[in-house]
């Protein structure tokens, strides 16, 4: 330790002319040597990785205005509300043990992002086991930070348990070699049980191969898979809020619609598709995903499955030219740098979604008091949605990013209570990261 | 950074002489220099002022005993309870851009206090947005911490809106310069909101004036202003628990009386002054608060208004001679720091509070069975309280405060179930802040 | 200062090879020196322990397995969930004067572990204020962290109120001097007040005598008492888990049986009694606990006492030699610090407990329609129960620790719906402490 000092600390005859700094007190650790970074958020760390904590955050305040198919009554409502209020507390303990207590604190109730025990020592493995969210789909792998649009896609309203912990525990095996990440999974996801009290197991895997990985260039492609099964009677509904999350804010007027549902017993699975390219400050991406889960005929009078198909492509341009960031580790874009201080970054998008539930149990209907289309029937419902979305985001820095969207949505076979079949919507936000 | 620890750790010959302490591991940065300070928090930040990261909270353990009608039945109830117990977590990132999650954790449930981002790069101005206290009066200026009584004076609860962001989200501008300080900010409240669910906004400002603001000497005026418009039907009332918490602190005996209430539909306004005088360790302070609110004759049965008018005055002198600190900045008064470690500095006061509602819709009526004043009407009910507070305060060093308050309340036109007029209450607090 | 810079930072000509980490930022303070820690948490104090602050937590991932008895239906039922998930944020200012905020973040709901101002002036006795966890008991004395099997003796469940602040407040006075250590509290649990509001104290002493205290040898006894008044009416039941979390923690079949009960007016006592001896790798511990409450003839027809006693001893023994480490200060074991890094230190041992409620003014009765024992009176039921754990714990490092743990019981006069006297369960969990 003494030689570091040497070396560390140089010295000299204009030492000696001893600056106010010098009547500062002195940092000291009684071991190893420590490295302390701040960005607005705290990291503390053993120089030789052996141990570490950390403290970071997320607020995400956001404001919406939206109309038509968005509301009950098809009137102007708007909300502004707290997207994400997010304290993350991390570290490492003897080089191969980590933790991540990830917890969002919301008004009325919190819940945990994450909490779980990590362990590195086989690498590049890392196994996980704890409260983890499983990753289908490349939006959802993406962090909610560095999402392009201030909401993700509605396809991933298909099948939500597919990115959720759901209140369950798991076991995540994660990996990145050469040109490969992927990552596994088995979460017993609560609510999915027998009488006895004995827990399904769903089951969750994404794999990524991306042949192009430089600063400015990305060529990125994936494929997920998930399964479970479900007991008799297990009842599952899609509803979608079309990315408008004000919708369902604590307004009483947000129009979160039934698209279908359906009594299930057997199995449950989907399967995604995703591909991006990235060129210098353009990107494209696109995802596909399909679900399929066996009916019951016990519950609604009718054993139809619950079959749903959806997908986006999303094009993005840094107008200040820089590329967005990528990583491997993860399979997924992440942040973009500003390179000019007092500009910041400057993108545009536009997103394209489409769902539809090609097969249900349930009809279609709106919330509060809305009915289902006249002449509909559970066959011959076919609940779709189309949502354009047009934004853009202005990445003052690395902390804080300002985001506008506008969304426009039409519907087929599901109407609010004014019978509207059409949309639109402005969202803002104003996030810090730290 | 080399010529810095040039200047900064002076050596010489005298360094040959090492001490036990460098055997001790090193403290460093992977960039701008760093400076660390506890004072039982935490506050890491940057010496450039560029970024920083801090931890502090507040702890209140509180004990009352009250009686009159200050319970229900007129008998002696006591409670002990935690009035706060806060986590501050708060930073800065690109020098201009700071953040505030101040959440307070409470038995059963929990809530933010502050939840913000923060731009300052407009000097003197600064903008937050987010979840944000706003400030109407001089005592709510003044932070918990170092308001002179265990509670607020019951002027407050004349219109608690006034000081409480009631779990909506607004937009703030405050400033500083010269002898003024100034706030204004627009609050869209929880709650009050359309058919539509479109909310209404509050507005809410603060204008100071201190044209004496030394150690010693502070001379302080304040004029507050607030208004915004309500929906037909939407119902305020008017309850306080006159200065004792424990009346509501899950106590089954507590009274916290209804002194009037109306259903409003159209503007809701309050206006407020203050002045404060202090020289060396004596302080003399006062507010008055007058709120007018547009009666709805749907609900009640008449269409009244909602009219009340409070104040208070409030002596404080310092047995140990020190004087209050005031920040210009916030316009209000802060902590006392004692100048003798081992006797910590001991504070008297005496506070005189008065409230009336003037006008009401509804008629005034205590707690649990409790029946209005025998030939009471609406029209002529005029329920008021008069409390007087003595109290002692220990500030046993910059941590650590102790309080004992005394309390003795009158009401007219409202009495408690037994049909008790007055009231007495002892509080204790101990807090520590970090 | 500059005297500490002279010494602690030597210098010499070899300086002038400024190396690499020379680059990096200086860390310093504004005042006092500070020494930094971390082991996957943080420790921030000044090296004259003026002041510090610490960041800590743990976490414990638990899956159980269990049927018979411990199901309503006798079923296999299996359920994971996080049994611990805590964040310790605690700190010092002042020298004399610490804090506390300890604080258990559930799925839907959280609390404070212990929320508490301490005063530390008084040598050696300690003061604290605030939401503290009184102790009754040698298995309640050690942390969650390290006591040996995975949950407490069924024991502690004769009279949770010895070891539960239940959301009240205290005062207690700790200390340790020579080779005893004592602790005395005053605590106003929740709910124990009359029809006016006032709250009952109950009052918790713990004394410990440990004539032998070395690395590898330790000597222990203790003896407990509580006592508590209660208003006529207050109900109390005893219900128990027979050590296996599982039952309770969201699973629709796990079984809490109740084993006795009855409505109290008078005084509740309890008496405890625990010895401890080890030497080099193997403990030997044992526990007594007697309780007795007055009965009130009013709610259940019959004016019987609840009186109830119950026991365990535990033999455990290091596979890999190691100690246990134990602490005068709080009369208590600690943690077993692996010797050999690579294969972390092994434990097994046994626990055998036994439970009887040997008066009753309620019928035991298994949960979830479990009828009573045919034949049983509230004068003839005597429920009891035997429990037999064998588990093995696995302590990686200082931060990791794997427990599996094998639980066979059998119980009198009491059965589930399903008629079972007895069952069986695995417990398994992961424990991260930072």
């Amino acid at each position: 330790m003494i030689r570091k000092h040497f070396a560390g600390f140089a010295a000299s005859a204009l030492a000696l002319a001893v600056s106010a700094q010098a009547f500062a007190g002195t940092v000291t650790t009684d071991g190893a040597d420590i490295m302390i970074k701040t960005k607005g958020g705290l990291e503390v760390g053993t120089t030789d990785k052996e141990f570490s904590f950390k403290i970071n955050g997320r607020l995400q305040a956001d404001a919406d205005s939206f109309d038509g198919f968005y509301t009950q009554n098809g009137e102007r409502a708007d909300e502004t509300y707290f997207r994400r209020a997010r304290i993350e507390i991390s570290g490492v303990a003897f080089t191969d043990w980590g933790y991540t207590f990830n917890r969002n604190f919301g008004d009325s109730s919190s819940n945990w992002n994450e909490l779980a025990i990590h362990y590195n020592g086989w690498k590049p493995v890392q196994l996980s086991i704890g409260r983890i969210k499983p990753t289908f789909g490349l939006e959802e792998a993406v962090s909610s930070k560095w999402i392009t649009a201030i909401e993700r896609s509605a396809m991933y309203d298909l099948a939500p348990w597919l990115n959720s912990h759901e209140d369950g525990e798991g076991i995540r095996l994660r990996a990145t070699a050469g040109m490969f990440h992927g990552e596994v999974g088995g979460y017993r996801q609560s609510g999915n049980e027998d009488e006895d009290g004995q827990n399904n197991t769903s089951f969750i895997a994404r794999g990524v191969v991306a042949p192009i990985v430089q600063d400015d260039q990305v060529l990125h492609f994936g494929l997920n898979f998930a399964t479970r099964e479900v007991e008799a009677g297990f009842e599952e509904e899609i509803e979608s809020r079309l990315s408008v999350r004000g919708t369902t804010e604590d307004g009483p007027n947000g129009n979160r619609a039934l698209f279908g549902g359906a009594a299930l017993d057997g199995t449950d699975q989907a399967w995604g598709l995703e591909a991006a390219y990235m060129i210098g400050p353009f990107s494209v991406q696109g995802e596909y995903l399909t679900r399929n889960a066996d009916g019951d005929a016990a519950l609604n009078g009718n054993d139809n499955d619950l079959e749903a198909t959806g997908y986006n492509v999303q094009l993005a341009y840094t107008l200040t030219g820089e590329s967005r960031s990528y990583k491997l580790d993860g399979g997924k874009f992440d942040k973009i740098k500003p390179e000019n201080k007092q500009l910041g970054a400057w993108e545009v998008f536009y997103r394209y979604d489409n769902i539809t539930v090609d097969e249900t149990a349930m009809l279609p209907v709106g919330e509060g008091g809305a009915v289902p289309v006249a002449g509909l029937t559970v066959d011959s419902a076919e609940a779709a949605a189309k949502t354009h979305t047009i934004g853009v985001n202005w990445y003052a820095n690395e902390a804080v990013k300002i985001s506008a969207n506008y969304l426009k949505t039409s519907v087929d076979d599901v109407v609010n209570a004014n019978g509207d079949d059409d949309g639109d919507a402005i969202s803002l936000r104003a996030q810090y990261v730290f």
